[in-house]
């Protein structure tokens, strides 16, 4: 890895929002420049506070935490307490926030963040794309202003999390999704194709219950109701890892051991299908006459290494 | 089986369709009581036309025949030629059709047939669903007048063919298909699910090619149009069954060896998603207070004993 690695997280902390940070914050080669929260897993003011509480915990108390966008640029918000808790982190209670938000919101911080470091500054979203949407309408440039776009949103050929088919992060902000998808990033998507096949299972998680510190035992409060939510789905317990899977995407790129080079869409006028995101992705498919550009679509990854890498995070 | 099976197949003929009358021709137990036709693989003169022509070939020309929809209920037809050639049966130039059609419209003879024989009449609906829909609103109690009713048609989580989601015979009329999905059929689905897993390889290709008489040998000169087009999608020498799959779920049921029950929608309003067929596939999904009545999705069935039987039908 390059050293130097400079990351703006956009998120909306939420159980796997918590684990991308502990990812982040565990390897002394990535520097988060600064968080931006938005709604999502919880609403703004909630995940903002997560996100300074999570910070603290996990060691990097000093980074610039930006509330952002308190709802959906069209649709209004919808909410997901069902699998993050009341709180939002599982309704573990943290200790308080040791600052505050800048004043700056979150799109205005990550414009201001690429501005100052042109191609310097990476992005890793977890939650809606309301943030970055905005951001791009206040700098339309800010494609050729960041470097690498990490986003854990959508659902290509996997079934969706809220409705049958669409995923939360691009149904909770289509357009939003849709404008960031158009814009010419150098993303990497990680959508439920991924993360819902790399679940950790009850062998890790109880690995991660032996290892001692807060680190590891807070974050292990946070999954047991994570986890209680995820067994119905997966039929045992075990729970999908679909934040700090795209934090890895971001900072071990070499993780991902295949991928399909694919122009990605949100479905916006869909009545059963809205926030549906699609790809072409038949065998032989040629989408070279296609003026959206591509994105990088994550089809497979190293899980054993990443469960690996998560665990050592958690250390 | 139970004896007497009688039949209404609503087709557009259509290499694959061919097959599905090949197959149905082949088995004294089933007696095709009509043909509806359809536009769909070609405009609806040369679908009736090869229905005509197929059914002398076969050696069943006395059954009726009933031109049916020329178009979409809403939108403009389309058709694939690309597929089944500029005659719609691989360029094969077959003995002219030795009766016409009836004077009745294809939705008119089927709600004539089911009413005269309450609860005896099958129907195979191998092409867009116009003709059903049509029915239906002749007679919004066909339903139950009529036996069991197998769709070729949609696309739930396999790719399109006709968009990179969108099936053919759901997005030439998805209004139709809706219409159709939403009555109350004892419906068996044999979607793209099912059918771009059930194709027949060079081996089966081949030992059609050895098979003596015209049945097979004209069957055999379609398939080759048919597999040069298909040829490219698998990588290999090979081609969808989707006609003669639904036709053998028809006449032999037990060939279906999974299946879900599950309520099945058209996107009717996408800008990307119309003629979309969606259905909640997800493990533990309770569709229970869905109003929309279940279809029955086929998932798996016996490739073997299918493949077995349709060479069968061809000697």
């Amino acid at each position: 890895m390059g050293d130097n690695l400079r990351i703006f997280v956009d998120c909306d902390p939420g159980i796997d929002d918590a684990l991308a940070l502990a990812y982040l914050t565990a390897r002394p080669e990535a520097e988060i420049a600064g968080v931006g929260t938005v709604f999502g897993n919880h609403n703004v003011d909630t995940t903002t506070d997560n996100a300074l509480r999570l910070l603290r915990l996990y060691g990097a108390p000093g980074v610039p935490v930006a509330r952002g966008a308190q709802r959906p640029l069209v649709q209004p918000p919808t909410l997901a307490e069902s699998v993050h808790g009341a709180n939002g982190l599982g309704d573990v209670v943290l200790p308080a926030a040791d600052h505050e938000p800048v004043a700056e919101t979150a799109a205005e911080l990550l414009v201001r963040l690429a501005r100052s470091a042109p191609g310097e500054i990476d992005v890793l979203a977890v939650g809606p794309l309301t943030n970055l949407a905005l951001a791009l309408s206040l700098e339309p440039r800010l494609p050729e202003l960041v470097g690498r776009v990490v986003v854990m949103g959508g659902a290509v050929r996997a079934p969706g999390n809220v409705t049958p088919w669409a995923e939360a992060n691009t149904s909770n902000d289509p357009e939003a999704a849709e404008a960031v998808f158009a814009a010419g990033f150098d993303l990497t998507l990680v959508a439920l194709d991924i993360t819902m096949k790399t679940e950790v299972d009850a062998a890790w998680l109880d690995g991660l219950k032996r290892i001692e510190g807060e680190r590891a035992s807070t974050t292990s409060d946070f999954l047991e109701f994570y986890v209680a939510w995820y067994s119905k789905l997966f039929g045992a317990r075990a729970c999908a890892m679909h934040d700090p899977l795209a934090a890895a995407v971001l900072l071990d790129p070499a993780l991902v051991t295949a991928h399909v080079d694919v122009p990605v869409r949100v479905e916006l006028q869909g009545r059963h299908t809205r926030g549906l995101t699609i790809a072409d992705l038949r065998p032989g498919a040629d989408t070279s006459a296609d003026p959206r550009p591509s994105v990088r679509l994550v089809t497979e990854v190293d899980r054993e290494a990443f469960f690996k890498r998560l665990t050592d995070s958690l250390r």
